[in-house]
């Protein structure tokens, strides 16, 4: 057993949803441990959290800076944060944390601008310190497959990049209603200017560029907020041009009634097709040109290494959301303790790293700027 | 029994695919016998496909003109055309054919140029003929749910429009290697300037049109030919505007390997959402804002007449697009009876008109248009 | 063009469902026209149908041996009578029409008791003449190339086959409540004995039986009536054993919410399975052991003879029941073609045969005597 | 945060599937943790195990009875143990766990044979401690909500069960290739005398009684092995009869091509049907008699409670089989904290228990019975 990696989050007190959710996805396979928190930026709430969590009352501190003061004179301090705070606190939290010498995990989308995401870039490589970020998605054992079959040429040469996400939790104004998650959503000063473009629309550009390998040339986007007075997007419309000559269309929005989280990729080549759904995960539709399609599965025998070492129980017996999550917590584990011994870690780079961080923010400020400008294409290199 | 009605076809000789099709959702109901035909340009393969068919031989015909000539002196002349030519004799043949004082029923595109629909809108009009042009699509039962859902308010406001048609037989160059069909739909002197835009583009859009209810006012067009040396486009990336703030995409392609004829609909609005597939064209999946989601099937009782009057067999046995084309056929026929009888004929109209076919023109001008010019929006109307 | 045959009705008349079903089958392809019928035991209901059918007044009759007679007076006669009455005509219609000469193609079940199928086998093997019996399910393409896989080993050594038939139309007692053809299925006098085993369950055995090329050797069967009142079965659950050590359930219900006609077969094998539901026909589910599953589709490359010809539209636009409908007419009518000319017709076989009626008949007996006798086995053959 | 419950493990060692499975559901929720085992029946296996484990050295017994030895001389010595060893030990470790005062979660089926669970009954009985049985799929929480929906009449009078729980993982004899999974499963004097039909069979048989509400009276089995040389059955047929005149079907198989653990249930009655697979286990199909079906998912609003508490993120992020589990393992800690404070714990006997391991064992051994002497009815209780 390696040594366990004792952890710190920042946000993620009682009543957020994505705190829970890393911490569940960090449990999963325990090779961490959360030893220690500023969970709210609210003292008392922070403790009240850590006590909820378990946590040694000293350790749920009032907020990040004092945590990092804290475990800095630990000789079990922690080795790495987890950022879940809001939006516009994610850059500014994790340069202190990699100023203190922290590995940092931090959800996307990486900072509240393009320059301060270009500023936290230059202060990571400076660091020496393991940087991810939570584009979950890529954690699915068949989105990897669907990775490598693309890589290995099965599909051939890309033609078509086809994706989308839609939710319809924001189909009404419930930010002006009550739910606290809305709230600080569609609220720019928190948030960042993007809405559904930001929240929604980076994870499947993330998606649909770790699967095709392939980076968007130009980008022209049309956004729209359907709900009256809401500040923010909460529909988006996205064309994409890629180097080689293909094409992509990505649609987000946060208003398509009957969609939960309906995230689905759909990638044509000169060869083939495929398909994924994440509300269908365990499953990856495959067409050879000229062939019957195959239903790809997790455990099939044909499975790709990162596929089959990211999967826990056998095919048939369904894996989710948590289970991609953890994912990227193994493979950030496995970087931590390469680290640690001083390797360089070329296997357990399958996590995203600020670098995929810094291009979503090239992405949503690109899609803002082009609709802003009436819908007109725009560089995005 | 109403009288049978006596029919001719232009165009569909042996080894046509659509010709074959119309004489199948002719026969279907017993309404139509076809008695006439210049089924091809050449004259010894009119009269052999004549005979193959059962049509007498002196009305196997050596092209229309010779048709309507022949037909006109009998007393039990045909009183209607159906015309399956390739696309850019539709106008001509349409045009003779109103002439003659008869009925048209036309493939689409209605015509080679826009200018050439607009004309020959004017010669319809005049005649006080019926025109009707085949968008098979709307005449799917569920199809014509989905658009009196709509209209009673179901989902309220649109706010996005979802469509895409998705084909693959047109992934390799098949024009150049013999494939009839494919030959003369990338032949811009025979099919017109649209590839996938026009063949089955206007499909998704006459269907998101039929459905939502909504013109769109705006578009903006990427096309793309996958396939080298391909003469028309293959793959369209299609934005769309309306007039009350919905937006639209459309994805048509015949080079998305997996996809046999890949048409599905969405539509979301203020209180629900709404989704209907082609290739399972039985059901139409109905998400209520707020409550789960609703698997409406051809029989359900609640569906409304008009999707219950085009219904053959019952929920469970499956109709396809035989009978979807079926249906615009009966309509044709009971357009046809009030016609005889002097009657207007409001019931009727359920099938798609030569204004349809028209806006189908004005979609593929401005696609292709948007689409030469870098991809901008233009005016739809 | 081969000439058109000539086809008389019996049964069909208005409000019956399964004769419009025989009409628009037998109108699809062209191949025949209904000339003649006696539609109705009511005289004056037969000349009503008749006459919205476009039959001569002459030649819509009082009842079938009016029929036989008339038509054989008339140069221009049927060859060929489609049976449509309740069950309980079945057999002796069919004699009678075999003593004419004339083929005959007859719906389930065969006959009303297991000793009269006896009879008639006997005397259509005497008359030279061809007996078709339309088990439907048997003319979907894709069923087709599943019995083709099966046959060509692709699934090895058959062990398990799965078959069932779910309806939900008799959930209530609506022959109590005016349902005409719920009336008629659970009178014993006009149905025979067997309800939901006869009506439905003898589909699923016999598509059982097409696909897997193996007929059981003993059933035992345990059925129920469901609605209080109810005269025959509603629900019954059936095991197999087949010679070679394979075994089979079937379940047949008509009181199954949510199921139309939910007809589905799963056939398991040592070298890998297939599925097919005949709400989905287009595709065929195989499972190669050990490799990923493929979605074969109608118009796939791999597609066996006898599924290629018989699909009319290209894959992507669904066929459905009428088609496969159509596709037994077809059959039938390149087997009356050969035997016009003297022929043998090996090609043309497909349709299922009077032995295919008969093996029918003793399964809803079988079935019948199992369950009476409290669920216990009994000799299939 | 209650205090964290301290476990052992009996089993469980490196290769075995189902300890690890049960180690993550434990840690899912950061309420248990695993601080001592006897993960081998080897000695120095168990105690590599544990190192792996991240357990401390001395708590990585040798044997179970060395294990509840040396934990109760600790002050913070285990308080429940997780059985996970071979069929053939449940009942054996059991009982010492019980007598020692720990509670017990203990893998199905709950012994080796029927005369073993009765007792094991009386000792859990007796000994005043929890006993839970690890029926997984009673934890998903749309299994909850079928339950509950049958439960409140939604449904109305049962009338037919269909259940089925299907595999391919035995389909060749990889029992005799050097699998271990399968070598022990196969093996009577380990596994016991079942085989598919205890394996599987018992969860499907589990999974209908929870949701139905039903105990079935009498059963019949067929049992077969598709594979020459198995000492198990691998492929169950099984009828089963309930008291209100219902009756079910159970099919369990592990030789079936293409199914991975393709466990599906459905249910009808006389008002509606449901459906249910694990396969996907986020969707619980509806059908009330008339209507439209309704597609319930994890996060509609009106999902009951029992659903609702077993939800871990939002409704389109999936869930699976570990999480089914970890629901498991918290109703179980729910019950103990209950225990700890005297308290009855009736919210908490969601956790399937020791009355459902015995039932289960009552299944095993009549569908044994019934195959052994030809297929035959016996009763259930």
């Amino acid at each position: 057993m390696k040594d366990i990696i004792r952890i710190g989050m920042v946000g993620g007190g009682e009543g957020a949803f994505i705190g829970a959710v890393h911490r569940m996805a960090a449990r999963l396979d325990g090779q961490y441990r959360l030893v220690a928190g500023a969970f709210s930026s609210d003292a008392q709430r922070s403790r009240a959290s850590g006590m909820a969590l378990g946590i040694e009352p000293t350790r749920a501190y009032a907020d990040w800076r004092a945590m990092l003061d804290g475990e800095a004179q630990r000789a079990d301090g922690i080795e790495a944060v987890v950022i879940v705070t809001p939006n516009h606190l994610h850059a500014r939290v994790a340069r202190d944390c990699l100023a203190a010498g922290l590995h940092v995990l931090c959800d996307k989308p990486l900072a509240n601008t393009l320059d301060e995401a270009h500023e936290l870039l230059q202060v990571a490589r400076a660091s020496q310190r393991l940087f991810g970020v939570t584009y979950t998605y890529s954690g699915y054992p068949l989105v990897r497959h669907a990775r490598a079959l693309v890589a290995a040429g099965e599909i051939g040469e890309i033609r078509s990049v086809q994706v989308r996400y839609a939710q319809d939790w924001l189909s009404t104004p419930v930010e002006m209603a009550g739910n606290k998650q809305a709230a600080w959503r569609s609220d720019p000063a928190l948030a960042g200017e993007g809405g559904a473009i930001a929240d929604i629309g980076t994870h499947a550009y993330h998606l649909a560029r770790y699967v095709s390998g392939l980076d968007a040339q130009a980008l022209l986007a049309d956004l729209t907020s359907a709900v009256t007075g809401r500040r923010v997007d909460d529909n988006a419309h996205v064309l994409l041009r890629y180097a080689n000559g293909a094409r992509g269309m990505l649609w987000a929005s946060q208003t398509a009634p009957g969609n939960a989280n309906n995230l689905e990729l759909a990638i044509y080549g000169s060869r083939g097709g495929l398909n994924w759904r994440q509300e269908a995960p365990d499953e990856l539709w495959f067409a050879p040109l000229g062939e019957s399609a195959r239903v790809i599965r997790r455990g099939d025998a044909s499975l790709c290494a990162a596929a089959t070492t990211a999967t826990r129980v056998p095919m048939g017996h369904p894996e989710g959301y948590l289970e991609a999550f953890a994912n990227l917590y193994a493979d950030f584990a496995a970087a931590i303790h390469a680290h640690r011994a001083g390797e360089s870690h070329t296997h357990a780079n399958r996590f995203p790293t600020i670098e995929d961080g810094l291009d979503g923010m090239r992405f949503i400020r690109a899609a803002l700027t082009s609709s802003r400008e009436g819908g007109v294409w725009l560089p995005l290199r």
